[in-house]
C-alpha cells in the first residue's frame, strides 16, 4: 500500500497481528478488554468517506468477521465498534468485546481509567490465539 | 421491513428524519452535538454480523453519506462513528459531528454529562435542514 505508515501512537499502544486484505489488525495492549483495532492501509485516510466505496465494503466485512470471532470468546456479551479519531487522526476502527462485569460497563472504554498492559507471556499467548482465530482473513 | 420496530428509548431520545434504503435516520435530541443515528430496519439485529453482507455494504454507504454531510457543517472538525449497544441492544450507529470546543472533546460523547434537548423551534428548523441535506439518501 503506497505511502501507508501506521500512526506512532497506535503502534506504541498495540501488538500487530497481521494484515487483512484492507486493514492492519492490531491488539490493543490493555488486558482489561479483548480489544482489536483495524487500520485500513490507505495513506491519509481520516474519515470513512476518504475510502473508495469498494474499500468501505471490504472494511465493514473485516469488521464483521473480527466482531463475530470476538463475540465467540468466553465472557463476551456485546461488541462495541467505533471509529472516533479525536486523538489519533489516522482512520482506525475499534472492535471491542464487552461484558457486564468489565471495567467500564455500560460506559464506553475510551477515557475509562488507565490502560493496563498485558504481561509479556500473556500478550504472546493472546496474540497467537487471536491471529489463529483471524487467520481466515489475514493475508500476511 | 417486516417485524422492525424502533426501540422505545431510541424513539424517546430522537427526532425521526426519514428512512434511507436500509436505515431509519434519527436526530439525537441533544443540542450539544450535531448527532445522527442510523437504525437498520431489520428485526432483531444487534451486531453488524446479524446483517447480510449486502446490507452491511449499504449501511456503510449510508454512514459515509451522513458523515460527509455532517462534516460539511460549520464548526465540525471530526466525525465519530460508533455502534455500541451497551444500553440499547437494537443495532444502531451513531454519527456525530465533533469540534475541539465541544462539551466532551476529546472524549467520547456517551456518558459525558446530561443530554440537553433542543428548543422546539430549533428542533424543527434543524431537522428540516438535515432532512433536506440528506434528501438524496432518503426514500421516505
Amino acid at each position: 500500500m503506497p505511502g501507508f505508515v501506521l500512526d506512532e501512537r497506535l503502534a506504541a499502544d498495540t501488538i500487530a497481528l497481521g494484515d487483512a486484505r484492507l486493514s492492519r489488525l492490531l491488539l490493543m495492549n490493555d488486558r482489561r478488554f479483548p480489544w482489536l483495532i483495524l487500520v485500513p492501509r490507505r495513506a491519509n485516510a481520516v474519515e470513512l468517506f476518504d475510502l473508495a466505496s469498494e474499500e468501505r465494503a471490504l472494511l465493514v466485512e473485516e469488521i464483521a468477521q473480527v466482531s463475530k470471532k470476538l463475540s465467540q470468546r468466553v465472557g463476551v456479551e456485546k461488541i462495541n465498534v467505533a471509529a472516533l479519531g479525536n486523538m489519533v487522526r489516522q482512520l482506525h476502527v475499534h472492535v471491542i468485546g464487552r461484558a457486564k462485569h468489565d471495567a467500564a460497563w455500560p460506559g464506553p472504554v475510551w477515557g475509562a481509567g488507565a490502560r493496563q498492559p498485558y504481561e509479556a507471556a500473556d500478550a504472546q499467548r493472546l496474540s497467537d490465539e487471536l491471529a489463529e482465530a483471524m487467520a481466515h482473513i489475514l493475508v500476511d
